[in-house]
């Protein structure tokens, strides 16, 4: 640990947030966000998503660029392995989540990052999925993230930063939580 | 809807998966998968996940290469958006699974694909995860996916090609059902 004069900075800009925490306190209807993703079926397993508009702030937004992503299934199970499995995609959802959270939270405590890594793991019986067994579920087991943090800050202050991003991470809630799924056909 | 004697084909080798199915019912300890992720900070609210390794089938496997994945916020947060957010990659994990469902199933059932779309949207009140209201939770209040299908089947059976498709998802059983996540800083 070292004492220094530099003001602390992981590059988050917590003063926005606060602000719009109070600003969005105060006009609720400002908070209401619908986050859009579009999919296509390219062949087999394999399908390919786009990520550009959502809706926030009571407007129509954009992203800077569209992100495309494809999925599909390893050649393990006879695919062609074009893109990682949809569930290792979840995973990499939850990481950039609960990372986010750390790097912010550190900012809000005064907390110098220097370093920050995870490593994810999910448990899964692919009976499920396969229909061998209606015992088995099909997602995972559990997931165990491990993180490797340097920073400014005691041991137990670092678990304290770990544990506030999980209490605030929006991927955390929907997956240890039951979230409602509709899908219908056009 | 056509007549064909052309054998329906949508990419998917429903064989392997039955012969696979038979195999683990037998030899259960080859289902046991266990996906993983890297995740290393960079800056602010940007990280990097890698996917490369897996275990199942008893032994060590891993994708033909390795994917990697940024992930950001938006500059709506002041942020420099070098990726989507983590809830629209969640919301690309569920796309990839359901259809890649929808082709499995509908190999097996023998409806030929001529395409598969789908939209995807997941609310959510942004007041959760700033902390303005304890009441409000972090993550989506719901999910909304349409699908919209040419397939060689009634509208009925293309609903319930959707439906199967569901029941046999890992990311929907994940997004649906609390699943147990353990998180330990090392």
């Amino acid at each position: 640990m070292t004492s220094t004069a530099t003001p602390v900075d992981n590059g988050v800009n917590t003063e926005f947030l606060l602000t719009a925490r109070e600003a969005l306190t105060a006009q609720p209807e400002g908070a209401q966000f619908t986050w859009r993703v579009t999919n296509t079926w390219l062949k087999g397993t394999h399908s390919r998503s786009s990520v550009r508009g959502f809706f926030g702030l009571g407007a129509e937004q954009a992203h800077r660029t569209e992100f495309q992503f494809d999925g599909d299934h390893p050649e393990l199970f006879a695919a062609e392995d074009n893109g990682p499995t949809p569930v290792e995609l979840l995973l990499v959802s939850l990481a950039g989540c609960l990372t986010a959270g750390v790097a912010a939270v550190a900012q809000n405590r005064e907390i110098q990052l220097r370093s920050v890594s995870a490593t994810l793991e999910g448990d899964m019986d692919i009976r499920g999925i396969l229909g061998a067994d209606p015992d088995v579920r099909n997602g995972f087991n559990r997931i165990k993230v491990t993180y490797s943090i340097d920073a400014d800050a005691s041991p137990e202050d670092i678990k304290a930063l770990v544990a506030q991003s999980q209490k605030r991470s929006a991927v955390y809630d929907i997956v240890t939580n039951p979230t409602n799924v509709v899908v219908e056909v056009d």
